[in-house]
């Protein structure tokens, strides 16, 4: 199998590798004994100064606890690691992060949140992934609180901004305002609870919203969900019509649907979209297969249908937005990453898809138009910047000109590296 | 300043970097989702296999909580990292090595205990470092029983093993043997602390050794240390003779003195070395000055001196020691590093200066002496296999293959890259 002999062939996907120049050994003695007592000595005087003196400023701790990895469920920490390194990989490649995988073998919230913080020194933000829920919630809630680095869960806040991104493009091309649609929400994963809040400050009426678990609608009469304080909130602010039933009734007279749930095909079926206004918008994000064929969902009579997958249209894709988020908070030191901040990605990233061409299946930029990377660096930290939560100030054309040139220079070392045979082949 | 001039020029000596091939974005289906799924799916079913298919194998965590960084005291974590990521240069460029700087913000050692504990999934060993007496010898101990990587405190073992090699080809030249001399220990650090154990199993006659600490000779009288189980643990095995006193009394009629303590000079003074017996053997390691100048030991008396310091002959190094013997364990996965795979290391270290010719002034190798660096890893590597503590077999011909490969592959990468100036040269 591909996968299992390129793993094998390069026995991990990332290194650690010296950035500094040595000449001699002669260069040892300001990089260690006794030259590097100095900048040692600056930080201890003041800590901001560990962004001057050390790699700091561009280090990522990725973090997870194995709970709930991929579609693999709880496989442990160990076992995450070849994702945790794939996703190094991703943050290296296309932001120009220096990433470091981090599983943590430890199951207890609360303990893991400790762990989490005492680990912080050598990093300048923390990127949790694939931690079940409710947990995951609770641990980005309190880690944002008590940290001044950023903290970002990707299949939260990533999967968010990529689909408010895909949503403000499809709104347009159908010509309805996010404060007027019904919105769907199926399944009540981290992604759709961050998706929840972050529509919510992006101007949707969350009255008019329908979500959807694996028990039915939401609502007030849903007192199983008590005990379950981000569910029980979206009881409280969604469906105030106090509609009952199952996904059927949520797409019936909707006009958008978000689904996230579980994978397809089926979880959908064609003849609850045909009962969705017209011009319906449909994201059936669940992987591998989506809740619904985007076929299928055209034939029903879908408008614009986005997916998780690469090889459909309009893939929602939160690899467009973790590693160019992270480059634009490391370059300007942020303190934490705002729900505004990510909401001027996402509109960033619809922006840039405009420009080139809306049309029902081009609502959200692919991969391989990397030149949006930079854009939405440069937006994030100029809205950290005009939030008060960075540490220095750039202006636009500084942070866009840092921003580029640190990715390029990543790609192009790369590619040196495998023209000089360095990085072989795979087999 | 030049030191803090470099390193603000280059912010972080090292970097985390992709060393797989991209050659377009579909290699991202292998590294990333869908692919990514399998090798997690084969470390859930045997863990050992995250050693075929992550990096893994190659992880070093260096760890502190900075509690006693160089000679600068307790900065704490932050300020640590300077010297935590000019360590992971040294274990890369002279080993090959993956090792990642993890300064842990947490002063107290049951916790630090637990953090260490969870935080190795992504390690194939632990690197200690600036970790204050005498809780490193208690942190030492637990994490070496409690984890099946291993776990090193190179301000313990590794000065130890360059201390044992020195004294080894020391001895020879004067022609005294182990069990035969009398040794004063000055100082009980971490770095002492360990020399006396290896000394005990390298064949030394505790019976006939000296330890002093601040407040003078260790031994049954000195109540005051029988809280200190480390401590109180040498004064039962030292000093049968019952001597009081302090440096003077423990170094009249010894055949070595092994002092690491606190910057001379005048520590350790001229006409105590004088009372010495005859062909005395002096290691001052204090850093940066050692307890007794070498010119000054010599005129009174002593036939060997070696200090700390690289621009004496002599340096008691211990950046000889673990980059390779990480190398020679992480390339059989070793599951801990025992007192016999240090001593192997330290009785290559000595061979190799004496192949290539002993002298006064040429006990151990030098840094630039790199071909060292390979022998010892294999040596290392071979006791594991024997002691049965490595997790897979190979031969002598295939481990110097290997780990002479890694390591020339590595300084080749960083020459090229500075010749084609990803690392600019230093201002």
């Amino acid at each position: 199998m591909k996968e299992l002999e390129w793993h094998r062939f390069y026995r991990g996907k990332i290194e650690v590798m010296v950035k500094c120049a040595i000449r001699s050994l002669d260069d040892f003695a300001v990089w260690y004994t006794p030259g590097v007592a100095q900048p040692c000595l600056k930080i201890a005087e003041d800590e901001d100064q560990a962004y001057e003196f050390t790699n700091k400023w561009n280090n990522v701790a990725i973090i997870t606890d194995g709970s709930r990895v991929l579609g693999l469920g709880n496989i442990g920490a160990l076992a995450s690691l070849p994702v945790m390194e794939g996703k190094a990989l991703l943050f290296k490649y296309l932001g120009g992060v220096d990433a470091f995988p981090l599983p943590i073998a430890e199951q207890d919230a609360d303990k893991f949140i400790e762990i989490v913080k005492a680990i912080t020194p050598a990093f300048g933000g923390i990127n949790l992934e694939d931690i079940a829920t409710p947990k995951c919630f609770y641990i980005l809630e309190r880690l944002r609180e008590e940290l001044d680095i950023p903290v970002w869960h990707d299949d939260q806040q990533g999967t968010a901004t990529a689909t408010l991104a895909g949503l403000i493009n499809a709104l347009k091309l159908v010509g309805k305002k996010i404060e007027d649609v019904k919105i769907a929400v199926i399944g009540v994963g981290a992604a759709n609870v961050a998706t929840i809040r972050l529509l919510e400050k992006f101007g949707a009426d969350l009255k008019k919203m329908v979500v959807v678990d694996s028990k039915g609608i939401l609502g007030l009469h849903r007192e199983d969900l008590k005990s379950n304080p981000y569910k029980w909130e979206i009881c409280q602010k969604t469906n105030a019509e106090g509609k009952t039933g199952g996904i059927a009734e949520a797409l019936e007279g909707a006009d958008v649907v978000i689904a996230a749930s579980k994978p397809g095909p089926g979880v959908i079926k064609r003849e609850w979209v045909a009962k969705m206004n017209d011009d319906a918008i449909v994201f059936a994000l669940a992987n591998p297969t989506p809740e619904i064929m985007p076929d299928e969902a055209k034939e029903a009579g879908a408008k614009i249908v986005g997916t998780g997958r690469s090889d459909f249209p309009n893939q929602i894709n939160n690899s467009l937005i973790f590693p160019a988020v992270f480059r634009g908070v490391l370059t300007v030191r942020a303190k934490t990453i705002t729900d505004e901040m990510t909401i001027e990605a996402a509109k960033t990233l619809a922006r840039f898809a405009e420009e080139r061409g809306l049309s029902e299946d081009h609502i959200i930029p692919t991969m391989t138009e990397s030149e949006v990377f930079p854009e939405i660096a440069t937006a994030v930290a100029l809205k950290a910047i005009e939030q008060g939560v960075a540490r220095i100030k750039m202006d636009e054309d500084e942070i866009r000109e840092e921003v580029s040139e640190i990715i390029r220079t990543t790609q192009e070392k790369l590619k040196k590296l495998m023209e000089l045979g360095f990085i072989p082949e795979p087999p």
